[in-house]
């Protein structure tokens, strides 16, 4: 089947640039000391796992233990969860992930490091705990310094836990397309990260992986050194935020190719100032805005509710009710999480339908 | 099973508050004249078109053709759907369709009319078709005036096609907060579907249905008249975006209830000034801006990435890892399309697990 026949919308990646991509990030590391544990929470897959746990990723890691649940179902074993596990409810999914993978948590909080000592002894199970540090995102995470010294300690004689690090990771200085801002914000993250690693030192206690980075920090986190893992997501498939990036002081794009697009139908042209196309919120994220319109230039699309998005800047072109326009998504992580399998091409032939096997798996 | 111990994000419907929603909109619309056609792109459920049909409806609105097949999936027989037909793969989608439910479609195209008759002849099924008038959002339709009417008598002369009537629907005015300006936005899209619906008459051809409107403008619709057929879709979930809505120049607040909200809970507090909470992009809709908070005076939600909103204004609240926080989504319809369940309760008592059956079907 042809991806012309494919009704739509549908989300399409292009397993070449996929393949590309993932060993342009392969080549990026090799070599550096730094080991890559990529970010799944991007593509959703354990297909897409597999395809980098091949080209040498250490594991994964997973935003939330659902979205690991998805993982272990797949296959993949080696799952680190980024985000603080607190509650009974996701207590007990740890533990029982703890069962049949090899673990790792995120930890900020005395009385919740407390808590999953207490549910992996009451399990039988062996967890490891990373503690986060806030270095500059403002969201969880204790302060730069001493703090996560004393963290790691409680980790450390708590039954049932391990302390394995620190991560510092900073989601908004990924996206800061000019060079040197986003270099000196990247350099003040670690230089944060850093003020925590050292009294851990001081303390005598193994400090373990120091993880954090991603897609829009990852040539900046190698030079500038400190992070042991780093967790690039967005790379593999990409998205017209991320494609705005200077990779260098000399303005060079980044490296990494658009390989996933959301394929899309004209529904209606009722004037020649606007097309409608099939495709609105529902099918393609809004939270970084619009998406960008692929090799019609001058076409800019603007949502136009759940389902509809407009085109406009086409007047002089004949598009049609039942003609294509491929769209790139602003956020390729918001836009995944909206479709229940993407469609595998290799140029215009269908190859493979995988299944987004953690969408929705928030919890 | 208690709504306490659900893992979180959770979206959770309260029972007697949708219920009373959907006895509101009957008791709204009875002995107008009008009848009720809602639409189901805001639940996406069977279980809750099954509630509507039973408390009067005539049938419903789908925004998709995908959408409209979980529908008959779900029983229901009597299905409009509200976007334009284009393209093979979606007609071929009608045909199966029309086989084992009452179809009408939208159209405001000839070549568009052309290939469904040519579709429904070749699978040997009749189709309704209803075509669309714009009345202000500039979005799918063809001009008010006498355009609708030649599309109709194309309609009428097409083998295995029955035209049905006119569809003028304006998303954004339902919005407006204010009365008045949303009163007389209501009036002239009303107005531009008369210019539409007069040459029909003109012409001897039978005006079937005149539907449109939404929750936002239904007391609008009945009382300036001219719609056989209502649309609304939101009343049964509400969202914070209609519930700021003047009912009328006295600023009633609409009358109908926040029956949906999404559970969360907090997994981190570092400062006393910020707590962060398990959901966000990935669990809550942005493209009507955050979440409100319920329940919690003066705290605020902000997006915090995929997965992770941050709380502030809670500085003397004690809130701890584990808590619970429940959140009003800021739109109801694209926030149900990211979870593939919604837990209904009847106070705090866990009843139901509905399936969002037509979640991301949005072809």
């Amino acid at each position: 089947m042809k991806k012309a026949e494919l009704d739509t919308p549908a989300l399409v990646v292009d397993l070449d640039r996929l393949e590309r991509n993932i060993e342009r990030m392969k080549a990026l590391i090799a070599g550096t000391g730094a080991a890559l544990r990529p970010h799944v929470k991007t593509h959703k897959s354990p297909h897409v796992a597999r395809l980098q746990i091949a080209a040498g990723a250490r594991g994964v890691c997973c935003a939330k233990l659902a979205e690991a649940q998805a993982m272990a179902d797949g296959g993949i074993k080696d799952l680190f969860v980024t985000t603080p596990v607190a509650g009974e409810a996701k207590l007990r999914r740890a533990v029982e992930l703890a069962r049949r993978a090899r673990l790792s948590v995120v930890a900020d909080d005395e009385a919740a490091i407390r808590a999953l000592s207490q549910a992996a002894q009451a399990g039988g199970v062996g967890m490891a705990v990373v503690v986060e540090v806030n270095v500059g995102q403002d969201r969880c995470g204790v302060p730069p310094g001493p703090q996560a010294a004393r963290l790691a300690q409680l980790v450390e004689k708590s039954p049932g836990l391990r302390f394995a690090g620190l991560q510092g990771y900073h989601g908004r200085l990924q996206g800061i397309p000019a060079f040197e801002p986003r270099r000196a914000e990247v350099r003040a993250a670690l230089d944060r990260l850093m003020l925590s690693a050292e009294p851990l030192r001081r303390h005598g206690i193994e400090c373990g992986v120091l993880t954090g980075g991603g897609t829009g920090s990852v040539a900046l986190d190698l030079e500038l050194g400190g992070l042991t893992e780093l967790q690039p997501g967005s790379y593999v498939y990409m998205d017209s935020s991320y494609g705005k990036l200077a990779w260098d002081a000399r303005g060079t794009p980044i490296p990494f190719e658009q390989s996933l697009t959301i394929l899309s139908s004209v529904v209606s042209r009722p004037v020649k100032e606007r097309a409608v196309l099939d495709v609105g919120w529902k099918s393609a994220s809004a939270d970084s805005g619009p998406p960008a319109v692929l090799g019609l230039a001058g076409a800019v699309f603007e949502f136009a509710g759940d389902e509809h998005g407009t085109l406009r800047g086409i007047d002089a072109m004949n598009l049609r009710p039942g003609d294509r326009v491929e769209l790139v998504p602003s956020h390729c992580d918001t836009t995944v999480n909206l479709y229940d399998r993407i469609v595998a091409c290799r140029g215009d032939e269908i190859v493979d339908l995988w299944p987004v096997a953690a969408r929705g798996r928030s919890q």
